[in-house]
């Protein structure tokens, strides 16, 4: 039996740089923690934002912080297509050369993004110790078996590992992904090949 | 190598009986070819109708013709959840025991759903022919490898085989599914188990 990883289904969502919080939220505005998230020190806010594409506009997106070096806005593809905009699969933090082509719309103001609309890879977050213990290194690629409720069983390739210190284990992938296994968040997925 | 097989990426789609086409669209009224789909004899219509859940409306959902023996609507999981319904993994034409929960509102009038709101459950549409160059037969289930863009390759388990008269080859997955495997309608798909 492989290494055993929670799931955690990501809804659409987005980090804010402090430019855009105080464009969007007013000069000094600081994010309000809602409750924590899996990973230490990232935690949901109270403040949503609504982003603007040319088909459409999603409604109320639930922000993330702390605030990031660069904003960076995480879509389903699904999602992306509801509003009209083409993204790349990226792994979080990587945003050179990814499309902008949208407007978040704040209660005190709007930001044109020129860039950092993605898809996210999904990915695999592992402490040093639990890479260590799965037989996995950071930045590599594995195989995962989802069995989800048993009818939507699946093989996701493609799956990176990101271990190290600030990670804990949880495996994130996005609502179409949870969707294509049949699983929840809090389900289990099973590293196959590391 | 596995036998391959062209993808078709279902979007939200659904098929009527007769009574609801009087329902929704007048007495008598006759579906209007719009173009053919790949299963022979079936064919997109020119009519369209909007599909109303608890939380949400469908504006302009497509009708496939012939018209039916049973109204059966097809959604991504990610369509249901954004107008609150809770649909099952199921087999087309397989409705006893699904949900309703919707109203289908057409230029005429509309229709109350008691029944017949799903998921597809993944399939493989084959000749008798093909079949048996693939090595598989009717409603044997198996796995199927999508390589996509490269970026989310992925093993679909559960995909069930349809084959016989009247089918025609093509592997049939909804929009969550084929946002999950970066893949589109056209890209091939292998079968690795049969």
């Amino acid at each position: 039996m492989g290494y055993k990883v929670e799931i955690g289904v990501s809804n659409k969502h987005l980090h804010l740089c402090r430019e855009h919080i105080d464009l969007l939220f007013g000069k000094g505005h600081e994010l309000t923690r809602l409750k924590g998230i899996t990973q230490p020190g990232q935690f949901a806010c109270e403040e949503k934002v609504d982003l603007e594409g040319p088909k459409g506009v999603i409604k109320g997106m639930r922000v993330l912080g702390p605030a990031r070096s660069e904003t960076q806005v995480e879509l389903a593809l699904t999602d992306a297509r509801g509003i009209g905009v083409k993204v790349p699969i990226r792994e979080s933090g990587k945003l050179e050369g990814t499309p902008g082509g949208c407007r978040l719309i704040g209660p005190m103001g709007s930001v044109e993004l020129t860039h950092g609309v993605i898809a996210a890879l999904r990915h695999i977050h592992l402490s040093a110790e639990e890479a260590l213990e799965a037989g996995v290194s950071n930045e590599e690629i594995v195989s995962v078996r989802i069995n989800g409720n048993g009818e939507r069983a699946l093989i996701f390739e493609d799956v990176m590992i990101r271990s190290g210190e600030g990670h804990f284990r949880e495996m994130h992938i996005d609502t179409d992904e949870g969707n294509a296994a049949g699983c929840c968040t809090g389900d289990l997925a099973e590293i196959i090949k590391g």
